[in-house]
């Protein structure tokens, strides 16, 4: 029987998924939850779409620097911009997670400055247009079909579905209804300040330099949870240690509960690599969180 | 013709309403609006609940406050719990809006400290058992039945409604969802700060002192719609000056709006008050925004 998830193949990971999802509607079992409980959160670099080479905002950074010190070719002198104009996507990959003042100047540049509305078209065409450069297709192409039918078969079971992205909110809101068919409302994630203008006796929401906090990754996922739904998921998925917390959010409740951990080991379709995800990795066998292969247990993994 | 909005006199205010919420319907109209951009947000205090003769989250404090005293004798000292131990109402209402820091203290001693689950169960036995000082019900069922109505009516035409409430986020969700049917996640407001702590290896969400920014008053209102719903309403509600940014959201859209004050001039039903409004009537009055008079407007006030 495959008509869920078509795209995994029949695995322990896949039929662990089913039963939970299964249970959880079944009026009249042991582990039925009221709809209104039930909360699923995904991670989204590298749960719902690819994070490699690096992340496709900081590409989208990348890609808006070189833009701005072509208007002001004086920028061009600061080595961020410089190695964009070179297309040095080494020197950002690089910047992360040890030299956080230069990233934050670096998205203070790109990402602030705007009213909202701006930077949500400006979002939505790079993950449009610039293609992956591995792939060759859109950024926003490069999700993950079986993580994506996850997605629908969790909305179909009345779950309420919610990404909680370390990345931008915004970023991921700019094309959230077209990828994941997830509304923006549904989006959680870290977020640079607003400030409010007005333009011609209208209010305007400008993006300005600064981070709304906590910011969501770490212990920052679990809070925003509380802060954005008011309850704890409990069904989480995530791929690294960023997402511990909000895996172990889910299974702090008394509800059923499940926590599930993608694994990148897939090098010839995808990427493998545990950097990043060590101690989730170790967590996951520790607490009996279900670890996703998927080089196991999906038969498919992009939808190109 | 009464079926919407029965406690509610026939008035231009209802009928503005009914217009308004009928054409956003009307799919070859030219006010159409489709459902992902139909959102309402409602001010609490004030707007959908009676704020006077004080916020009710002041009372619930000074409620903490002697519990607090009676448990810990030695804190009694301290003018905010000596006048909480006296019932001394009017010592709590001098506090806002000029002694910030003192509210600040009372607040973080009374809301925070407890894993978020207790605050919950705190606040919601609060709001049940707590009766009016004037009307001798509990705090949860002073509700304004006409606005109860009008959530109602725009949830039933696919209206995405939410609170925006200055008051704390969790003190509302405690019973948004069993006293206006809206769900904890559509309830956005003020909150103290949380730490993750970990009991018996599973994650608790702990309050802490502090403040989550921006609190949800004046421009921290739209700031806080665009973090939670990420759209503009094309309905506000809200009743004070601290409601001005959130009823100018709503006007900044090209979308077809309505931007609602409720005015409170009805001292025999309820109270009759501009003060904290006076701004807010005046800019109602410059931009053409509706006003809904309590005494005019309303044919019932509350529902007991």
């Amino acid at each position: 029987m495959n008509e869920h998830l078509p795209s995994w193949h029949d695995t322990p990971a896949r039929q662990t998924i089913l039963k939970f999802v299964a249970a959880t509607l079944e009026r009249s079992g042991q582990s039925f939850v009221p709809p209104a409980d039930r909360i699923a959160t995904f991670d989204n670099d590298g749960t719902l779409w690819c994070e490699k080479p690096t992340y496709p905002q900081f590409i989208f950074a990348m890609q808006r620097l070189k833009q701005l010190a072509e208007e002001w070719p004086e920028l061009g002198d600061q080595p961020a911009y410089k190695a964009a104009l070179e297309g040095d996507l080494e020197y950002f990959t690089r910047l992360y997670p040890e030299e956080i003042p230069v990233l934050m100047k670096i998205l203070f540049d790109t990402h602030a400055g705007m009213p909202q509305s701006e930077f949500d078209g400006m979002a939505a065409a790079f993950l449009s247009d610039a293609l992956h450069p591995r792939f060759g297709v859109p950024f926003k192409q490069c999700t993950y079909k079986p993580m994506v039918e996850l997605l629908y078969h969790l909305q179909a079971s009345d779950f309420k579905v919610y990404i909680a992205s370390a990345g931008g909110m915004s970023f991921v809101r700019s094309v959230s209804e077209e990828i994941y068919d997830i509304p923006r409302e549904n989006v959680i994630g870290s977020s640079i300040s607003f400030e409010v203008d007005r333009q011609s006796d209208k209010l305007v929401l400008l993006r300005k330099p600064g981070l709304i906090e906590p910011l969501d990754e770490g212990p920052g996922k679990p809070i925003n949870i509380e802060l954005h739904v008011g309850r704890p998921p409990i069904l989480a998925v995530g791929n690294s240690n960023g997402d511990i917390e909000m895996l172990e959010f889910a299974a702090s409740d008394e509800m059923p509960n499940l926590s599930l951990l993608l694994h990148h080991d897939d090098a010839e379709r995808e990427y493998a690599y545990d950097e990043g995800a060590e101690r989730a990795l170790q967590l996951a066998d520790d607490r009996g969180w279900t670890v996703v292969s998927m080089k196991e247990d999906f038969s498919k993994v992009f939808d190109f």
